[in-house]
């Protein structure tokens, strides 16, 4: 099974390597990263270049797609190769997926028309105007529609073990995240704006100003 | 301040990505992909290219060396520009770091000499053979060595949020964590060897013989 990776220019990197790292591990699954054209993209900042190793047209037939997101995915809403490939490779897919931001692009291809979605929790609004129904959730699975959203950036990475369990099975999974060692111990509890004071927030205000 | 991930050829992305994708958000930081040469680094298995900006006689003086893990890792430990470069660059350091089988490197390169530390949780044998005393933790500190090292692959992100806190506050640390909305909550609970059975050990097995 092919697994596709969309990339694009200002994309954020751990929507992305998060899903591909759980998925890259089980040999079932080849994993290609695809765009527009072949080449590098880099990361919001600049800061980190990926390469494109197939354009979109070399990546006919994904088994899975996976859109990541980023501030670069507001160049993709108004339509292009991007939301064209989408549209021209998902009624093939077994599952479409996208993380953090990434799922306004899903919209805007119209596959999640009137269907709850999940997205970056700044972004809800946003969604819905792409018609989706935005809902807090970490995953959100459509399984008769082979639609799957994660949430923000490391959300990814909680997809993609389901993922895993869906294509192959639960010991793929499992085994996969004993290879990453994904036994999460953060320093905070701190993974959500609900779980943080207006301090935090502010800060988090001031950070996306100069990085976004 | 200036944060080096240190790429190599047959690395494991998310052991820099998972950092990157923390330290980046922070305005304080600058994130620099070092190597031995400029130009494309590929994962173990071929499926990802990134690029390393800057060839390590370009970043000097590091204030924060990231070293991720990796099959690659295994051609540095007989020294030669990596680990000359980690040599000469940690005694400037704030924090010299590693994820996953990094540690080797730091303990090839003779940093590790009688430290406790932690490593992927396949290879304690492998680190103590370079002089390290490994232990079962996700994070292990020496503040006072400026050291710190991750276990498998995802624990660099844990890793991280602590390295916010430490070079910059515990808000930034916060912020970050919010940004990337890292609020794990994975689909099972089989992050290591000790929460899972025979049968997924055994199919860990067969993974690392075909993707190592």
């Amino acid at each position: 099974m092919q697994v596709a990776i969309a990339l694009f220019p200002r994309l954020t990197a751990l929507d992305a390597i998060g899903p591909y790292e759980v998925l890259q591990r089980i040999p079932d699954l080849d994993v290609v990263f695809t765009g527009e054209q072949r080449g590098e993209v880099r990361t919001e900042n600049g800061f980190l270049g990926l390469t494109v190793d197939a354009a979109f047209d070399e990546v006919p037939a994904p088994d899975v797609v996976v859109v990541p997101g980023g501030v670069g995915t507001r160049e993709l809403l108004g339509g292009g190769p991007y939301l064209d490939w989408l549209r021209a490779v998902h009624p093939r897919t077994r599952f479409t997926t996208s993380v953090c931001s990434g799922s306004l692009a899903l919209a805007a291809a119209g596959l999640l028309d009137g269907l709850t979605a999940t997205t970056h929790w700044s972004i809800y609004d946003f969604l819905r105007q792409y018609g989706a129904e935005p809902v807090q959730q970490r995953v959100v699975e459509h399984l008769d529609r082979r639609i799957i959203t994660a949430a923000g950036v490391s959300s990814g990475i909680d997809m993609a073990l389901r993922l895993a369990e869906l294509l192959v099975d639960d010991v793929a999974a499992r085994a996969a995240q004993v290879f990453i060692e994904y036994d999460p111990q953060p320093p905070f509890d701190a993974g959500h704006p609900s779980k943080v004071d207006a301090v935090v927030m502010e800060r988090v205000g001031e950070y996306a100003k100069i990085r976004s």
